[in-house]
């Protein structure tokens, strides 16, 4: 079996997916800590492996994978149990679109990246860079209630009664909206389901707060 | 066979995405414009259809999927000649994270809502809403260009000799690009793939200058 390694920051959002998918699919890798504070993804080393400079990248022997819903869906490819995407092609798609509702609409706009060249490039106050992500994580979750809440395909989790590619995304943008400030009261469905992911172990271990990639949490 | 309904705008670079898919695919649909001028993607009636209030949308009998990636997925799936994913777990995963760099990555940051309300946040002028979206799509040129010219998996196309996904994307980013007045040629490989696209009616017929949903262009 080819050794699976990991680039890695606990804080990182994308990174919080790939970890979740791993564990879900009880998959054994090797961390390797890019420490974003200390600006390790911009440095030659990490930008050979991958370009773009941002976290998280899988390396596989040779291949470097990038952007977390190819790997988790490469992961879903390669170790079929559990399945992270319904068996039928709507349901895959209504999956896909939650995912993407919040991997591409949502946590980009609001990423490290995005807020520090914000702040340099308008001169604005901290007070607004907030207020920006507040603004675009309020949005989405309001739109992603209302796709749960509306949908009969909604269950215990996003889809149904078992943890998919969607609730991948959606614990990572729970944990980045409490960080911000944001109320998720307002959401119960989308808060709900935090809450039943949060009961199970391939979600809790893979937290920020207690990841083996964080540098601050040893683990027994 | 069950219709397909687009809802789409020519200047939508997400439907720009699905309309190459659809065409790739020879696959007949309608179109319902949707004119964001109009603001019409925030209207009820089209935010009961998708509750995140953006294109496109694809109606397909009761359903309604959305998000490009999801659609474009679905319709591989449904449609399965000629694929727009290559045959192997890995090279996939290539393909897809071509496709989020740009779709999640890219876009996203400099999509019409989050100019508009950079402007709005910030009081800002138009000339920095405009080096905001050159910033964004400069950083992701650079990238795409090192990981196009950097691998032999790369052929005529972004993946071998027949387009992808990866393709799908890249080019109504180009159209973006130069539509904000962003010199391409630094990028010769993204480049020269575009004009390979652009040899096939399929890119050609969902170009927002002459694709059958802009509202100024009549077919004969």
């Amino acid at each position: 079996m080819t050794m699976l390694t990991l680039h890695d920051f606990h804080r990182s959002s994308a990174s919080f997916r790939v970890r979740i998918a791993l564990n879900l699919k009880n998959v054994a890798y090797t961390s390797v800590v890019q420490d974003l504070d200390a600006r390790a993804h911009r440095a030659t080393a990490y930008l050979a492996l991958n370009p773009q400079g941002l976290l998280p990248a899988l390396q596989i022997g040779d291949h470097v994978l990038t952007q977390s819903s190819a790997i988790v869906e490469y992961l879903d490819d390669q170790y079929p149990e559990p399945p992270l995407l319904p068996a039928g092609a709507l349901e895959r798609a209504r999956v896909r679109a939650l995912f993407q509702t919040i991997a591409s609409d949502t946590h980009p706009v609001t990423a490290m990246r995005v807020a520090q060249y914000l702040k340099q490039a308008t001169g604005c106050a901290d007070d607004l860079v907030l207020r920006w992500k507040q603004h675009w994580i309020v949005e989405s979750l309001a739109a992603l209630e209302t796709m749960l809440a509306g949908s009969p395909e909604t269950g215990r989790f996003c889809h149904g009664d078992r943890p998919s590619l969607a609730d991948i995304a959606l614990v990572p943008q729970i944990v980045s909206a409490r960080n911000v400030g944001v109320d998720i009261t307002p959401y119960p469905t989308v808060s709900r389901i935090h809450d039943a992911c949060m009961q199970l172990a391939a979600f809790r271990d893979a937290h920020p707060d207690t990841c083996s990639s964080n540098p601050a949490y040893h683990k027994e």
